[in-house]
């Protein structure tokens, strides 16, 4: 896991303690730790928190509660307070994926980055967002904006998240006991189906036949196979043509 | 607001109405309406779902419940299965943000796009995700990758939010009332400052003189002030200098 304890998140007098177990939940899903409270309203510890933080207890138990804001960010050297889009203040203004660059960059030269989120019912206040070097508002529906607050929390963790997240955005899955099929295996399931096909007299029609061997051939490639599942197709081609007698064994044979 | 009519989503056999709410509200949050519910364990309509929506009625009023997944995706064209991440099945995995583009890839020609999401306690099993034409996994903390489903909602359709929005990643906002000081009204600043400076003998030292005006001048520059606060800030110096007797008025004069 990404070192992360130059990042912290302070509520600023969060009302509910669920939603502080859900921040907690949100928090460690992206590998971050710090939590800040400024004067929660329904006092610290709590119970609903821990309830609500599903197994991130290492945040919750950790979380330490400050009187002021200013308390709260006085050992960091770059805070950003979340708000939704106002022209109150001159400041600069980050969308989360920006502000979680923005941060990355100061994180990376050893400086204490934070993040401010405002009560529920109100956001932040004006003297809270003086405080901060700069805003993020995250960009939504003009329509329906109200977000919960785990889940503004959850977008911008995820934002600094994904950017030391290895994953590969696109791949192909596949169980450890098979492999991609080779080209060998395709042409030698080809020339499987073509030829009972042609058995069957499917592929009769002489000056057609090349174009819908191409289609065929097209669509099977598509597919992706594994060698595993050259070998499941051969099996429904045999089976397919296979006349059955009453009493035969059944013949699915997956290895 | 984009028209998102194409992207649907699929809670297959969602538990708790209330965090059916939840995903309404994170979906009508990124402009996405169409939600389908397959056994919904408590019934539908549902109270709690309506309580937890927060204003995004316009999406659980019009969601529709299906007996199957089969039935919920019958009209789809492209369909992708959230899971953690697996090797049971030979399939294509994408990250939010790459599901995102080829959804928003494929919308774009016209196709209907669905993303499915299992129950709370356990998830899709196989036999909707091999209905599926492809995966996605949210990459979190391996230490903990226990999403709330709401959240998991929120992620990839605020991945499918972004890549239509415009805002500008970062900007420099302001009263409409002000405008950024111009380069004349920084130097008359500069001289103002540097001026009664000298009268009070802080730049006395000369060899030192233009290295000190330059830090001063840089620090200044970076605060990016608009014309507004030149003038304050010219205020404050005037104030600074004046020698106030006993009884003087106030001169707090920002106008």
């Amino acid at each position: 896991m990404t070192d992360t304890s130059s990042f912290s998140v302070i509520l600023v007098e969060p009302q509910l303690g669920e939603n502080i177990g859900m921040v907690a939940r949100a928090m460690w899903n992206c590998g971050i730790r710090d939590l800040r409270l400024v004067n929660p309203r329904d006092g610290w510890p709590s119970q609903p928190a821990r309830a609500a933080c599903s197994g991130a207890g290492i945040v919750v138990e950790a979380a330490r509660v400050y009187e002021s804001t200013s308390d709260a960010i006085a050992d960091l050297n770059f805070v950003l307070a979340t708000t939704a889009r106002s022209r109150d203040m001159t400041k600069p203004a980050f969308t989360p994926e920006a502000a979680a660059k923005e941060m990355k960059g100061r994180a990376g030269t050893g400086h204490n980055i934070g993040v401010l989120y405002g009560k529920e019912s109100s956001g932040l206040d004006n003297d809270d967002i003086a405080l901060a070097d700069a805003t993020i508002t995250v960009p939504l529906n003009p329509e329906f904006t109200s977000l919960n607050l785990a889940q503004a929390v959850l977008l911008l963790s995820y934002e600094w998240f994904k950017l030391e997240d290895q994953s590969v955005p696109y791949e192909l899955q596949m169980p450890d006991d098979t492999r991609p099929a080779n080209k060998q295996e395709l042409l030698w399931l080809y020339e499987h189906l073509e030829q009972e096909l042609d058995n069957k007299g499917f592929l009769m029609v002489t000056e057609k036949r090349p174009i819908m061997i191409r289609k065929i051939r097209n669509m099977l490639a598509r597919a992706q196979m594994t060698e595993q599942e050259v070998r499941i197709y051969r099996g429904m081609i045999a089976s397919l043509v296979r006349t059955r007698r009453p009493g035969d064994p059944a013949d699915i044979s997956e290895d």
